[in-house]
């Protein structure tokens, strides 16, 4: 049967076989959010990189530059972290270089999966409906928070397995799901009292944890591709796999 | 206000202050079990050792060699990790070398706390008392599974963070409290479907799944004292603080 198992941060992925799964990085407050939004919204790709330096880079040869260091936007780039920089008319077509504290570090570390998709609230219902005609293992990589576990990442981790119904690998995914399931009618209450969700408030986004928090608005899945994740071709992924 | 963590690994104390605060480790499935156990009934102290090779230098000094790896007793040591091999009253006044896969190393990696605790659900009650009474930050450090997420080392934390009280450090114990809240009335049935009772039962030690789910059975609190683990001392410890 189909396993499913869960990695609470980037930094444990050493212990998890990659191979031959498919790997869900969740990075929910805001990095995957975001990421979903944009090729959702007409974005051709996003180049996830590991540093600013990278990102500069990118941004020297053209391309556009996003990302934020410990929640806060950087003033030479084009846009931050937030799921609505990314909804803008001007950026369809382009491809963007992005750069997070964790989330980009998640994909960086899981690399030699089978595949990589990007999770979210935002794109859950789509994504599990791929992953169980997909049939392959899953391992979903949180993202936490500089090596400590982020109670949201693992929010959605809970759902995705209590959405998907495969084995449970080990207990992460058992603890997810229970947790999930003994707060999903007030997802948002329970997340006022997480740590990032308090941080965020204080920034002034709050409106930004409420998009991160809605299930289904959008239904794309982005996909590493060499360097870029774009949008996953459903259709065809499938096809290629019978 | 007094504050509490947990890390649900060793392998990820580094993210974590540990200095100034007092660590609880917890491996529940056996050695904090069999620790607590072994104190209450009167070993002297348990020299917590990362290696066979050690254990087996301590044995050859004349001290007893207690442990497993990968869940199994190795033969030519006195005891395993069994928290009823520790019922003997043969062991009486005895210092005993233990090797185990995960608990030693959580202990091994906090050793620059202000005080290193050995937590397990047969002495919760009595520790929680105790740590009321310290006042000090807690971060309660889960043994794990090979660098694996256990959960019921983390119920254990929930249970543990739902009796202080203190402030949520961080996401980990908010996650914790909600789990064990969730399936506090039925732990047994709940981790039934964890992978480490399962192992357990697999080889036929069901029954110390049990005691190990047993709430209070001992008033002891195992400290790390030197290289040794020996039974605090409580009323004197609270009195040196105030």
């Amino acid at each position: 049967m189909t396993k499913i198992d869960v990695c609470f941060v980037p930094e444990l992925t050493q212990f998890y076989q990659i191979e031959d799964k498919i790997v869900v990085v969740a990075d929910i407050f805001r990095a995957t959010t975001s990421i979903v939004t944009a090729l959702a919204l007409g974005v051709k790709s996003i180049i996830p990189v590991a540093t600013i330096e990278e990102c500069e880079t990118y941004q020297a040869k053209g391309f556009m530059a996003a990302g934020e260091r410990n929640g806060l936007k950087l003033d030479h780039f084009d846009l931050g972290n937030s799921p609505y920089e990314f909804m803008d008319e001007k950026l369809k077509g382009k491809s963007i270089a992005f750069t997070t504290t964790n989330g980009t570090r998640a994909i960086d570390k899981t690399r030699t999966a089978t595949q990589v998709l990007c999770g979210a609230f935002v794109n859950i219902s789509f994504l599990a409906e791929y992953l169980k005609k997909a049939g392959k293992d899953v391992l979903i990589v949180c993202a936490g928070w500089k090596g400590k576990y982020s109670v949201e990442d693992s929010l959605f981790a809970g759902a995705l397995v209590d959405m998907l119904g495969f084995d449970s690998d080990c207990d992460a995914s058992l603890s997810c799901q229970t947790m999930y399931r003994h707060v999903k009618h007030d997802i948002s209450g329970f997340l006022a009292n997480s740590s990032h969700a308090r941080r965020l408030t204080r920034k002034e986004i709050a409106r930004d944890v409420d998009l991160c928090l809605t299930f289904d608005l959008y239904q794309v899945i982005p996909v590493l591709t060499g360097s870029e994740l774009m949008s996953l071709k459903v259709e065809q992924a499938i096809w290629q796999k019978h």
